[in-house]
């Protein structure tokens, strides 16, 4: 039986970590759940699930929560907002901690998890792209797993069991190229967020969706895989692969190459990160390669999608360049998902933010907290008027 | 330093092997080296590798290299025909045997092999074919590893490094489908010899090239892949992928399916099996996922191949089945490379003599020996008029 915590859990992978759960009930039990404002969603959680804490950040969200659980005496504490999400990450009773969240919201909650001695299940990339080395430096001290729930990087580590990281030549990040895949910029002018939404392969949160649609989705991966797997840029390359079944590969110094395959969906990589090393039975429809037919390959093309490039320069750069990146794309997707700004611009103000802010080489978790503050006032205040 | 003998070393496994060794000469030794009939070659192997044992089969080329190295003062030991082979399978100063000798002649040097404690990097199919229940024993009780020397094998083994074999779902052994991919029966009838010897991806000896040809070559390997991963037979899948760029994969229980991809080189696995569990640094050209372009996938024909039916039968019923299955192959092979028979005659020859020759259930050395035997003589009485 193990005791999991779901920071994140009413959205996109909150939601299919408990479908996991729900699959093998008698494997699993939530500790803790935490939500921004969907208190509808975190009542069915609670009746379903009997978590020992709960968590929303939205205050009508809390008392809503707080005053079902009273009604109807149920035994789940209700917390209140950051207060709630840390208890959630560090109580005594967790496991494992699913990091689902989205954004630099995530940082504090998985520094206290891993403080806390817990294993991480993380699929919050802003984290490991904000702070990966103080993270991967905590994880290291508290002697506790990082185990990556995105498909790309459950991949890379499912690839590199029993071998010898000494050996990886390259690391392949393969990308399904997102919905505008072969356009040119003049057709990229005027995209519309709904336009963006629409995913070929995955179903996703938001903002990820617009981040797969741009690159820097993939861009985000790069860096993410930089500090899980401790392997140097020049070794990481991004693979266009449409079909999305292969996800992501590791080349080793002999030439071999070793690769992980399965159908696109997410409750694959949460399953393994929750069980590893152990393997249980699929919850996922199996692959057929009777059926397959093809995988193909492109090379990314990073003079129209721009972001990609950025990443590299944010990540090769180090210090806090990769947040300064991060938080100034994670204002501007949600300018753009607002429409306040256009499709384009997202690139262009991140490359702005790039050249305008103080470079520390060796920010604190607090220069990081500051730049992501500052960097995202400074786009609100520019284009948001 | 590692020290080796090769079974075969002058055929074309052993040739790779060798070159192998000369890309990285100072990590291994050459401590014997059998040959059939090419005195040429094996003289030329003496000069660069300096071996301590040569064996040859063939009674004039045995006399050759005999006279070659008393005139030369060369200190190689050069011992004639079996006892040869079988000194060079179990001299002391080897730790590992290469196995490259093709057909069912390569059983009883494997077998010394492994009785004398030798790893074994097995390129001779034919030994767990014919004899797998026997000879995976044998390497259990003396406790030396069965590394495969083939792409396929290779890649299975890759693919299961860190991973629980009881979670193993199915192997999914791909397979070139050779010159006559997509061809149907009465396209056939009329193959001669140097058709069939025309492979698209692979250049290997002629045997294994008609082997593949008719799809036998895949069969063998799925009853090698049932002994050497102790898989049941409906858990081994063939799936023809013309490109030979994925060599093999394992799907597990969750739906995960690890690969291992790399250009079709046999130096890959030969190096790997050397090495194992180490990685050497690559001696062949390297994967650009970039301009591979396209992987594709498609079920056999099992109807116009059917000597993979015949394989998967003779494996499931067990016994002496796959001896007389292979030996049945070996000699119609043979007879076929003459021109003696016609090209679907080698299936036929191989069902009649599965159905013709006395079952036995559990074969001792003696009996497999016997039934090889007398279903070749049975062959050529038959058809070699």
């Amino acid at each position: 039986m193990k005791s999991i915590s779901i920071l994140g859990a009413t959205g996109s992978i909150g939601t299919q970590t408990l479908e996991v759960m729900r699959s093998n009930s008698e494997k699993y039990t939530l500790i803790g759940a935490s939500a921004n404002s969907n208190y509808n969603k975190m009542i069915d959680i609670i009746n379903e699930f009997k978590p020992k804490f709960v968590a929303l950040m939205d205050d009508l969200a809390y008392h809503k929560v707080k005053t079902y659980c009273k009604d109807n005496n149920l035994n789940t504490e209700v917390i209140h907002g950051l207060e709630g999400l840390n208890t959630i990450a560090s109580c005594d009773e967790a496991d494992i901690v699913v990091t689902s969240v989205v954004g630099m919201i995530g940082l504090i909650p998985t520094l206290m998890a891993i403080n806390s001695g817990k294993d991480i299940a993380l699929a919050n990339k802003e984290t490991l792209v904000a702070a990966g080395d103080i993270v991967m430096d905590a994880a290291r001290k508290n002697k506790v797993r990082i185990l990556p729930v995105d498909s790309e990087h459950g991949a890379i580590f499912q690839c590199i069991q029993g071998n010898d990281k000494n050996n990886i030549e390259k690391i392949l990040l393969t990308a399904s190229g997102g919905p505008f895949r072969g356009k040119k910029r003049n057709e990229l002018v005027n995209i519309m967020p709904h336009d963006a939404l629409k995913h070929p392969k995955w179903n996703m949160g938001k903002k990820i969706s617009i981040d797969s649609s741009t690159l820097m989705n993939k861009g985000l991966e790069v860096i993410e895989a930089h500090w899980l797997f401790e392997v140097s840029y020049d070794k990481i390359e991004v693979v266009i692969h449409p079909q999305s079944i292969i996800h992501s590969m590791v080349e080793y110094n002999d030439g071999s190459v070793i690769a992980q395959l399965a159908n696109p969906d997410m409750k694959l990589p949460i399953q393994y990160a929750l069980n590893y090393p152990e393997r249980f039975n699929a919850v996922i429809p199996r692959l057929d390669f009777y059926k397959l037919n093809l995988l193909t390959f492109e090379k990314p093309d990073t003079e129209t999608f721009r972001c990609l490039k950025l990443a590299y320069e944010a990540g090769k750069t180090g210090g806090n360049m990769p947040t300064i990146m991060n938080s100034a794309n994670e204002i501007a997707v949600n300018l753009f998902l607002e429409n306040r700004i256009k499709y384009l611009e997202i690139e262009k103000i991140i490359e702005e933010c790039m050249n305008k802010f103080e470079y520390i080489r060796t920010p604190t978790i607090d220069d990081i907290i500051y730049t992501d503050k500052n960097v995202k006032k400074y786009v609100k205040n520019k284009y948001c008027k």
